[in-house]
C-alpha cells in the first residue's frame, strides 16, 4: 500500500524531502505542512534584499506551492500548523491559521523539519520596543524592508555578532544607515578563534561600523529608541536587529515526547528517526553529532538541512542510509572580505583538552605577481602525533572559501595535515600558486611533526618577554618602520649567517619575521649551528592583527 | 662529510629544490647551475607580461642570484650550463656561456630540472620567419614583447591550442591585434573533451578570435608574413607564436647514458632517483605516473615540478619519501572563462577501454537567487562499477576552479563519485549553493550507480532519431522558442502525469530538459509507470554548445 508521509516545514529540510519522496516514489502520498505563507524561500538571501543587493522579492521564492505541488504532486498546505502527534493512534492534530479550523491526518511516517526560532530574551524593555526585529522568515523581512524603506532610520543597533548579525550590519550599512554592532563575547563570529575575528573586527571598523565588543544589552528604553548596555553606555537609535541566535523549534516534538537532548535539539539515531521510528527530523531542529570530536551539537545550516532532508527521505522508502555528522563548514561575506572555517577551533579544542598543534599562515589569494591578489590568513589546527585534521579557518579578500572546501574535503577524505603537501591542486597565475596555500599547510604541517621546526604563538609573547628571553626580527631593517614587537632585536635573514657571534647559546632563541617564511629559515640555520629556537607562527601580520 | 649536490636547471623544480636543501642541511655544498640569465622566474605569468596585465618586468623575477644566494648560502651560476655528466668519476663538465669556458665540477648527488623545450618542427619555412617565436624563457618573452611593441603586429597567428597557445591569443588579443588560432586537433585544450572545448571555441570566436580547427601549417612563406595551412588556406599576418607543445629536455640525461621513457622523459623511480642513484631528476623533464592509470605520462606543470623539487631534496638529505604520481589538475583563464580540469578525460578513458559512467551539470556558480551567479558546466567520470572518481572538468566564468580542486583533493583522499554527496561544503548565498555544484555531482553519480535513473549523451542523439525513437522534451513549450532536437515532441514535465496515454510503452523512451534535471524527474516519474526511460546527460545545454 502506498505510504502516507507528513512533512512539517516546507522550507530547506521539508522541501528537499518531499522532493525526493516523490522521486524515489511516486504512488506515495506526501502532505507538506507549513504554517507561513511561503515553502521552499531563500532564508540565507534575505539579509541581502533588505540591503538591497537582491533587488526582485521574488527571487526568494525558490519554489511556489503551486509549482512545486504541479511538477511534485505533492499537497502542500501552506497557513497550516501542526499543532499536535498523536503517536498513539498515528496522526497529527492541524490548525488551518485562515479558517482557525483544527483537523487530524493520519500517517505512516512523520519528518520532522521546523526549525529554530530566533533566540528572543527578556531584556527590559524588549516587548515595547516597536522597532526591533527578529529575522527569519518572509513577513520578517517584510517588515524590516518596509520599516527601512518608509522610515528611513538613519541609525541602527545590530545585537549579535554571528552569521546573521553581521550580514544584516553589513545590509543596513548599504542602506546608508549608520550601524552599531553590539556582542557580549571579545569577538565577533564564533566559529572561528580570536585572532582571526581580530581581522574582521579591524575590517568592519574600517567600513563604519561601529563595533561593541564584550558588551550586552541591559534594557531598552524609549520604545526601543535607547538601548543601554551592561557596561553602562547608552546608544540611541531607530531600528534594532535582534540576531543572538536561534533555538530549535521543539514544541511539537517535546509534547509528543520524543527525546531531546541537552540543547534542546531533537534527538535522532544515525538514520535521522527520532526515539519514534515512525517519525524523523532534520535541520536546525535537530542536535547532530559534531564530526570532529563526536560530541552533540547544534549546527543550523542550510547545507546539512539539506542533506539530511535526501536522507531521511531515502530511509523511509527503504534505502537505508546514514548521516554521519557535521563538520560545522560555513562561509561569510563581510564587506569587502569572506571567512570560512569548517571543523573545531582551538577553543574548542582547548576546552576538549585535546593535544593539537594550530598554524598560521598568510599565503597570496594568487600568484604575486599576477595583479589583485590579496592574502589570505589561513589557520590550520591539527592532532599533534597523528596530524589528523581537526580544523581550518581562513580570512581574506579572495581564494578563501575555495581553500576551507579543499580542507573540509580532505577530512572527509581522511587525509592528515601532512597529506596536504600532496594534493595537486589547480594552479595559474590568476587562480593560485604552484604552492597552493593548502599545501603550503601541508609543507608547515609535516615540518612541525618531523621537528624541522618549532613554533611560538601570538599569545605567548608577553609571557615570552618577560621571561627576558631574545627575541629577533630576521626582517629588513625598513620594515621595521611599520611597526615591530616591542622588545625584539633586529638581525636581518641575510646577514643572519655572519652575525651568529652575537646571539647567545645559552637560551632558547625566538624569531619572527612577517609571516613566518623567513623566520622558519631563520629557525633552520639556527637549529643546525646547535640553538634552540621557536619561530612566531604567523609572524608579525597575525599579532599585528589583535596588538597594532 | 658535507654533501655536494649539482642542480641542473634554476627555475620551478630547481630553484625549489636549492631552497628546501639548504632548509634541510645548512652544511651542504649546493651549486646551482642555469643556462640562462636568469633562475626562479614565472614562467607561467610570461604571456600576462606581453599582454600588459603584469605590468612589471621585475615582477617576473621570484627571485634574483643575489637575494637567493644571500638568503640560502647558494653557489647560484647563471650563465653556466652543464654539458656532461661523467658519472665514472662523479663530475660535471660545464660551460661558462660568458667566457665560453670549460670546467669541471664534482658531485655526490646531481638533481636534474632541466625542464622542456617548445617543439619547433620542420616546416618549410619555418627557419626563414623572422616573425615565428616560441615561448619559455624570459629572452623569449622580451623579443615577443619587443616585436610587439616596436613593431606593432596587426594580425598574428597563434599555433596550437593548449595553455600556452590560448593565453597568447587572449594576451595579444588585449594588445589590439587579431588573431587566429589555429589548431590540428578538432578542439583545443587537450586535458578536456570535445563538448566541455565547444563551450571554449564558442567564447574564443564571440570574443573575436578567429578559430580554426582540424588544420595544421602546411609552409611559412614570405619570411613569415604568409601561412599556409594543409587545408589549403592562406593567413596573412604580422607575428607567429608558435605553441604546439614541449619536448622534455633529456639531452644531458640521454648521453649520461640515463634511461629514458617512450616519450622521451626522464624514468625515475617514486624516489625520483634516474637509473643511477646519485642522479635525481624532476619536473618537465621527466615521464610520470599517471596519477589515474598509472601509465607513463609527461604532464609539464609547475605543481608537479615544485613538489618534486622537495621530495628529491628530501631524499638526498636522508627524509625517504615518494612521489605518487600526477593528476594532471590545471586551470586556465580564457577571457571571461575559466576551464579546470583534473584526472583522465572520456578519451582517454574510452581508449584505456575502462568502463566508465559520464555526468554532465550546468549548475550555478553560486545561489541563483544572489546576483552574479553563472552557470559552471561539469563533468566528472567514475568507474561503473566502482564508483571510483576517474577525473573532473568545468567550464564557467566563476568557481570553476575550486569544484575541481575539491575534486583533485577527493580523489587523493579515495573518496567515490557517491561521497561527494557527502562533502559539507561551505555555503552562503554569494559563494556556492545549499547543495554545492559537487554535491549534486554525488547526488548524481548515487541515482546512476544505484539505477534510479538511466542517462544518453548527446553523441547518441543521432542513432537514436534514427531508430524512430520517441524524444520527448519536457521543458516548458516557451522554452523551444530559444531551440531544441529536431525531431523531438514537447509534454512540458507539469503536464506529463496526465499525458501518459500519449507515451507508448512498448519502446525505451528518450527525454530530455534544459540542464538534466526535470528530465531526472520525468524519468522517475515513467519509470516508476513501467516504462524504460533514459534523460540526456546535461540536457539541450549541453547539445547546444555543440550543436547550436
Ligand atoms: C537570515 C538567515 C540567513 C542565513 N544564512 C545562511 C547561510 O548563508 N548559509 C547557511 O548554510 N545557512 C544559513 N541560514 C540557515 C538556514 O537557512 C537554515 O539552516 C535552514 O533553513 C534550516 O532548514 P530547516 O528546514 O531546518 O528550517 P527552516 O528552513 O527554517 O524551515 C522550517 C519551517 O518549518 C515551519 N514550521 C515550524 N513549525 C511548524 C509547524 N508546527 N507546522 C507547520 N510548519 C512549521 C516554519 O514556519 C518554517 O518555515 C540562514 C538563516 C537565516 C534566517
Ligand atoms: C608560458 C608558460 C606558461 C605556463 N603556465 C603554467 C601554468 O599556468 N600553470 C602551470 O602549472 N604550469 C605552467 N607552465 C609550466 C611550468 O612553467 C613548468 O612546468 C615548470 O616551470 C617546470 O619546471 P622545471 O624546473 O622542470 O623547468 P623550468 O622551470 O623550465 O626550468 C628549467 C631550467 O633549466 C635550465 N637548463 C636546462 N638545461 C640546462 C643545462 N644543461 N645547464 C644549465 N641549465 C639548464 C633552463 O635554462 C631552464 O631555465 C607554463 C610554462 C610556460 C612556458
Ligand atoms: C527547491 C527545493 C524544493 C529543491 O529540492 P530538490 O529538488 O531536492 O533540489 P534541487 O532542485 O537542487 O535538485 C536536486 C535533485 O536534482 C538532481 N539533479 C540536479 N541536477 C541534475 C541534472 N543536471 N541531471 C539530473 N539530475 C540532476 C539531483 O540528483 C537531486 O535529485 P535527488 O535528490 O533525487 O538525487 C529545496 O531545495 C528548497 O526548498 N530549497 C530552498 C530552501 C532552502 O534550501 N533554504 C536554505 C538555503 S537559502
Ligand atoms: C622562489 C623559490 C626559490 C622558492 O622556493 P621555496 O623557498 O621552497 O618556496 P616558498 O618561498 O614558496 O616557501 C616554501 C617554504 O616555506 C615554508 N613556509 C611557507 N610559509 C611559511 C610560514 N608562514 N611559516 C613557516 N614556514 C613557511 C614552507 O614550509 C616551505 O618550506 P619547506 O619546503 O622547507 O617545507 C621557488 O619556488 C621558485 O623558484 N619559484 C619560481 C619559479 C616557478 O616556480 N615557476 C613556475 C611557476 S610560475
Amino acid at each position: 500500500m502506498a505510504k502516507k508521509i507528513l512533512i512539517v516545514g516546507g522550507v530547506a529540510g521539508g522541501a528537499t524531502t518531499a522532493a525526493r519522496l516523490r522521486r524515489l516514489d511516486e504512488k506515495a502520498e506526501i502532505v507538506l505542512f507549513e504554517r507561513g505563507e511561503y515553502i521552499s524561500f531563500a532564508n540565507c538571501g534575505l539579509p541581502y534584499y533588505i540591503g538591497g543587493i537582491i533587488e526582485e522579492r521574488d527571487a526568494l521564492l525558490v519554489q511556489t506551492p503551486e509549482d512545486m505541488s504541479r511538477k511534485f504532486n505533492i499537497d502542500i498546505r501552506v497557513f497550516n500548523e501542526v499543532t499536535k502527534i498523536n503517536r498513539e493512534d498515528k496522526s497529527v492534530t492541524v490548525k488551518n491559521l485562515k479558517t482557525e479550523e483544527l483537523y487530524q491526518e493520519s500517517y505512516d511516517y512523520i519528518v520532522l523539519s521546523p526549525g529554530a526560532n530566533p533566540i528572543f530574551p527578556p531584556i527590559p524593555g524588549i516587548n515595547e520596543a516597536d522597532n526591533l526585529f527578529t529575522l527569519r522568515s518572509i513577513p520578517d523581512t517584510d517588515r524590516i524592508k518596509d520599516y527601512v524603506d518608509n522610515r528611513k532610520p538613519k541609525a541602527a543597533i545590530v545585537i549579535g555578532g554571528g552569521f546573521i548579525g553581521i550580514e544584516m550590519a553589513e545590509n543596513l550599512h548599504y542602506r546608508g544607515i549608520e550601524v552599531t554592532l553590539v556582542e557580549m563575547a571579545n569577538q565577533i563570529m564564533a566559529p572561528i578563534d580570536y585572532e582571526m575575528a581580530a581581522i574582521l573586527h579591524n575590517h568592519l571598523r574600517d567600513k563604519g561600523v561601529q563595533l561593541i565588543l564584550e558588551d550586552g544589552v541591559k534594557a531598552f528604553e524609549d520604545s526601543g529608541k535607547k538601548v543601554l548596555l551592561q557596561s553602562g553606555k547608552a546608544v540611541s537609535i531607530d531600528l534594532i536587529i535582534l540576531a543572538i541566535g536561534v533555538k530549535p523549534e521543539n514544541q511539537l516534538a517535546k509534547e509528543a515526547g520524543l527525546a531531546l537532548g541537552e540543547k534542546g535539539g531533537i534527538l535522532t539515531n544515525p538514520y535521522l528517526e527520532t526515539s519514534d521510528p515512525a517519525i524523523y527530523a532534520i535541520g536546525d531542529a535537530i542536535e547532530i553529532n559534531d564530526y570532529i570530536n563526536g560530541n552533540p551539537a547544534m549546527i543550523p545550516l542550510a547545507g546539512p538541512a539539506n542533506k539530511q532532508g535526501r536522507i531521511a527521505a531515502n530511509n523511509i522508502i527503504g534505502k537505508r542510509e546514514t548521516y554521519s555528522g557535521t563538520l560545522g563548514t560555513a562561509v561569510a561575506k563581510i564587506f569587502d572580505m569572506t571567512v570560512a572555517s569548517t571543523g573545531n577551533n582551538e577553543r574548542t579544542l582547548k576546552q576538549l583538552g585535546v593535544n593539537y598543534q594550530a598554524i598560521h599562515l598568510h599565503p597570496g589569494s594568487h600568484a604575486g605577481y599576477y595583479p589583485g591578489a590579496f592574502p589570505i590568513s589561513m589557520k590550520l589546527l591539527f592532532e599533534s602525533n597523528s596530524g589528523k585534521i581537526l580544523g581550518a579557518q581562513a580570512v581574506g579578500h579572495k581564494g578563501v572559501e575555495k581553500r576551507i572546501d579543499v580542507i573540509a574535503t580532505a577530512i572527509k577524505g581522511n587525509l592528515t595535515a601532512v597529506d596536504l603537501k600532496e594534493l595537486e591542486l589547480s594552479y595559474a597565475p590568476p587562480f593560485s600558486s604552484a604552492k597552493d596555500p593548502v599545501n603550503m599547510l601541508g609543507f608547515v604541517a609535516a615540518n612541525i611533526l618531523e621537528g624541522l621546526t618549532d613554533t611560538f604563538q601570538w599569545y605567548e609573547i608577553k609571557d615570552i618577554l618577560q621571561a627576558d628571553a631574545l627575541l629577533i626580527d630576521v626582517r629588513d631593517e625598513i620594515e621595521r618602520d611599520l611597526g615591530y614587537i616591542d622588545g625584539s632585536i633586529n638581525i636581518p635573514l641575510g646577514e643572519l649567517r655572519n652575525r651568529l657571534p652575537e646571539i647567545p647559546k645559552n637560551k632558547t632563541i625566538y624569531v619572527y619575521c612577517q609571516v613566518g617564511i623567513r623566520g622558519y629559515i631563520a629557525a633552520r640555520i639556527l637549529m643546525q649551528e646547535g640553538y634552540k629556537v621557536k619561530n612566531l607562527d604567523g609572524g608579525y601580520k597575525t599579532y599585528q592583527s589583535i596588538y597594532a
